[in-house]
């Protein structure tokens, strides 16, 4: 399975493509940041993280896009550049028929570090060993759009089995 | 000029495209809503906005797109999925040069009632008195689109004023 990581952002969108299944090493195609000038207007910026990871898409044909849950709590100065660079970057996944995977900031720490609260430090380390690398990537966007990609590789099979079990149940029903 | 106005939101964007200059009579071209369905995933909620929003584009040739400035502070609930919709909206425009104008909800009521606090009613009432219509525009979310396109036209003169200005203080910086 390969699968782009995005961690959103107007002014650094961290991008990251890992291949891998769950059990087996995991191996880094790419990673890499979009970034877009925090004097342009909102709209142009919008347009240049679309080219950015339209580019990815291009180059890389992820099977899945894997976007961090943007929460409206945390972090209220940067949330809404956050969720509309989210926006995009789903929007680019969606238009070409990629599924698109959510996943929280906690989810992704509990992956790869095994606790949700790990700090930036920890997930870069992590994300470092596990995809047996030099040095941790930098910017931290960058380390943790790969965290996101390890995460939905490691949680995909149990996504899909609860799915097929809810598939089946629902079945069962209508045949009852 | 033209104004396409949208009112953000994932379940109910409205749209409504207003003509007209300040200190003359306006006219309602089209007003309505893209829905999109609340149970499908985002990414394909994202992707009919964006069709729908570039069906308004296609036939009503807008000389400028004025979105609601969404803030993190209220109604958080909704905030991250009207955050997502107006950068589909910003999207749009921009990718076609067409320049975005970003207001506030209480300088729309200001523009159109007179005070920042209005409610939706008095924001309908005053929206159907100032483009002369039978009745007030339903759902209230294209009766906004409509308040956000009145409010742009009335405010561009004022904006461009400064903007001048502001050009004009630089230019003489320049060749001090």
């Amino acid at each position: 399975m390969r699968v782009l990581g995005v961690d959103p952002g107007l002014t650094r969108c961290g991008v990251g493509v890992v291949d891998g299944v769950a059990g087996r090493p995991l191996t880094m195609i790419a990673v890499g940041v979009v970034r877009t000038p925090a004097d342009a207007e909102l709209g142009h910026r919008l347009v240049a993280i679309e080219q950015g990871i339209e580019e990815w898409l291009d180059t890389h044909r992820p099977e899945v896009v894997a976007v961090e849950r943007v929460f409206s709590q945390h972090n209220v100065s940067t949330v809404m550049g956050t969720a509309q660079a989210s926006a995009v970057a789903m929007l680019c996944a969606a238009r070409r028929g990629i599924p698109v995977a959510l996943h929280t900031p906690s989810e992704v720490k509990a992956a790869v570090t095994g606790s949700g609260r790990a700090d930036k430090a920890q997930v870069g380390a992590m994300v470092t060993r596990l995809l047996r690398l030099a040095e941790p990537p930098r910017p931290a966007d960058a380390a943790d759009a790969l965290a996101l990609a390890i995460c939905h590789i490691w949680r995909a099979p149990a996504q899909n089995r609860l799915q097929q079990a809810v598939a089946l149940h629902a079945s069962k029903g209508r045949t009852r």
